[in-house]
């Protein structure tokens, strides 16, 4: 038996089924018409929300970076909830604003910006947020063509990088935003050519679950962006100080202690530099608000004996839920949460692999993982499918249908 | 400066520039009318396959598994040159049918197949490679209800592995076929049932370069197809041999001596055991027919600096080629082939780092690369896109557009 990762504390059982917005996977199932499906509990997200409402101070905006799950219901559900919406394409721009989503409010990072995706979002009224030199004459040259005064912030690389983190963004060579040193000069250039300067983004990390880690890199950001902005000579109307809030995913991992951050972020913020008097500071999260809302439901097509060991096979698979088969950013494939659904919070009974149904040894949801007795027709539920899932996985792999998804 | 694997040899230049099926990538591109661009070279494919054949013993069928590249216009371009298609749901079957394939040419294995797939594969008559006695029974039953009688085939896990293979199918606990044990029994019954028994398929490993274990790997499921046949009292209309046939992707791998494989395996056909006489056998290969046919085309949106190191930033990116970004079935990131399409064949000048144009570090398409200067708006060619590219990468990640593809 192997271990695997807490299921979040959210979700309970109903008459040994498991309730997802308090309704049972076999309902939800039924209205969806089919597995495998993704649900998302808008309850949860709501939660996490109004959680880092109370812990943060009330001067720090919330924005949601959409790539963890550009779902189109739950971007409705949450535009009134956020402050703002941070895309990474043009594509996921259109989404933002097909969400209500009011253009100053929303910021577009990403190191390969075309020009047609530049103009599209000078012309939206977005703000840019400038991954090199080279980029910010570009979209200065797009705007002059445009007859538009852009909203140009400066992603900075900056020269530390947050430790323990999943993903480290920032720090050494980077393809991301603009080395801190020649920051300054950028800035004096942009606010002589006339641009709309926003200030900065700057994004050391990301999913990280030490909340010591994230507040010495918040208090570095902060003394960061208060140097640069002394040496170009200007306040920055905004600070994007990233985010890097991870979730826990695997045994052994415990949540993070937002209301730990919040408290020293209160500190730093009263106590921040003059220059930084009328600053806007926010928050970039993804993965934290949304990954744990969201439940993979797969039924089992199979259940048959190799080698000594049971294999449920499911009809769901790596093409729809990448990151749980350990092929996404992850060295060793790790056993995210996965449960019984219909006999939910039962004890295990068997130790079992859940393999999807791709003709791939990589197909691999769960590992020696103990479970209550299943059989065929039963539905597996694998959590933390909330963010990085549907959107970030090969769905045309193996010429499978894509998977369903439902807000509730 | 870190190593880079080979570019396949078919490829030539042109007053310095990329030729792919002898024409230039600007004119391809032209033609495509933008970037990113999956281009595959329908002779490379071709000599492939007769190389293969020239090799093989005339007696053996050579199988396409689609899954590697299931682009319609190769399909179509392939099915008159190979024996059968091999499919992996009942999206790719229908793919197989519309390229023309016959469904007695086709068979479809897959550890999760639902009612509704195994239906459609018995209406549709293709050879249904079973995956456990549970989905016999099941396959029994539908057959029975359609009025159909089913061509059935048992995949049969062995008792042995590919040795060096880049991804172990068979060998120990497994979720794909039937442990070689009970084989025997269930070939039995299914006789006994009625069905249309089509023999036996033994997939051993994938992506091998070692000849000498693909040809020991090649007698034993021989061997192993003798036996099982023997204690089932029932010859084997045909036995699938499985593939393993690898292509170099990194430096130091070299190419997979095919002719020795050809004429140990004519050796072994000669003296197969008496009970597959009449035995008709077939390879299954994917990759090996069409990975190196493929390159990826992608522009460069940006040429930046940071921490001492020159970063080329283009407008494809692991949405479209996962694999080559080392995020696919493979533990460390190690470099695909790449070259400046429009400098080909130049001397390296420099060393860059090549990274998508997603807002993850994960994107990193080629590491510490030597390369001829490129600038913005010139043409980065990544090779080794044939197989396990486009239908196999997240292509909805970050919202950008799907690459195109072309056949020439």
């Amino acid at each position: 038996m192997k271990p695997m990762g807490p299921i979040p504390p959210d979700f309970r059982a109903q008459d040994g089924t498991l309730l997802i917005g308090g309704r049972t996977t076999a309902e939800l199932v039924a209205e969806a018409d089919d597995t495998p499906l993704f649900v998302y509990d808008s309850a949860i997200v709501e939660a996490r929300i109004a959680r880092l409402r109370a812990a943060l101070p009330a001067s720090v905006a919330i924005h949601y970076a959409i790539k963890a799950n550009p779902f189109p219901p739950l971007l409705k559900a949450m535009r009134p909830l956020v402050d703002g919406f941070d895309v990474a394409s043009v594509g996921e721009l259109r989404t933002a604003l097909n969400a209500d989503m009011a253009p100053d409010a929303i910021s577009f990072a990403g190191p390969g910006k075309r020009e047609d995706e530049l103009d599209a979002a000078i012309r939206a009224g977005v703000t840019i947020n400038l991954e090199s030199e080279g980029e910010a004459w570009r979209a200065l040259w797009l705007a002059e063509k445009a007859g538009v005064r852009p909203h140009l912030a400066v992603r900075v690389n900056p020269d530390f990088e947050l430790r323990g983190s999943g993903m480290r963004m920032g720090g050494g060579a980077k393809p991301f935003g603009i080395d801190a040193e020649r920051v300054p000069a950028l800035v004096k250039e942009l606010l002589a050519a006339g641009a709309g300067w926003r200030g900065f983004h700057i994004f050391s990390g990301s999913q990280s679950l030490d909340a010591e880690a994230i507040i010495e890199t918040q208090a570095e950001t902060i003394a960061l962006a208060a140097r640069l902005a002394e040496e170009a000579g200007a306040e920055p109307p905004t600070v994007n100080l990233g985010g890097g809030f991870g979730i826990p995913y695997f045994a052994g991992d415990q949540p993070l202690d937002v209301e730990r951050i919040g408290a020293a972020l209160e500190r730093a913020y009263a106590d921040r530099p003059a220059i930084l008097r009328d600053t806007d500071f926010c928050l970039e999260l993804g993965r934290w608000l949304v990954g744990e809302a969201g439940v993979y439901l797969t039924r089992i097509v199979d259940r048959k004996e190799s080698g000594g060991q049971t294999f449920l096979i499911v009809d769901g698979g790596l093409h729809h839920q990448l990151a749980a088969s350990g092929n996404f950013g992850t060295v060793v494939k790790r056993n995210y949460p996965i449960a019984v659904a219909n006999r939910f919070g039962a004890e295990p009974e068997e130790t079992v692999n859940v393999h999807g149904c791709l003709c791939t040894p990589l197909d691999r949801l769960g590992d020696q993982v103990a479970l209550p007795h299943a059989e065929v027709g039963d539905l597996i539920a694998i959590f933390l499918a909330g963010a990085y899932g549907a959107s970030a996985s090969p769905s045309a792999f193996l010429g499978h249908e894509p998977a369903k998804e439902m807000l509730v």
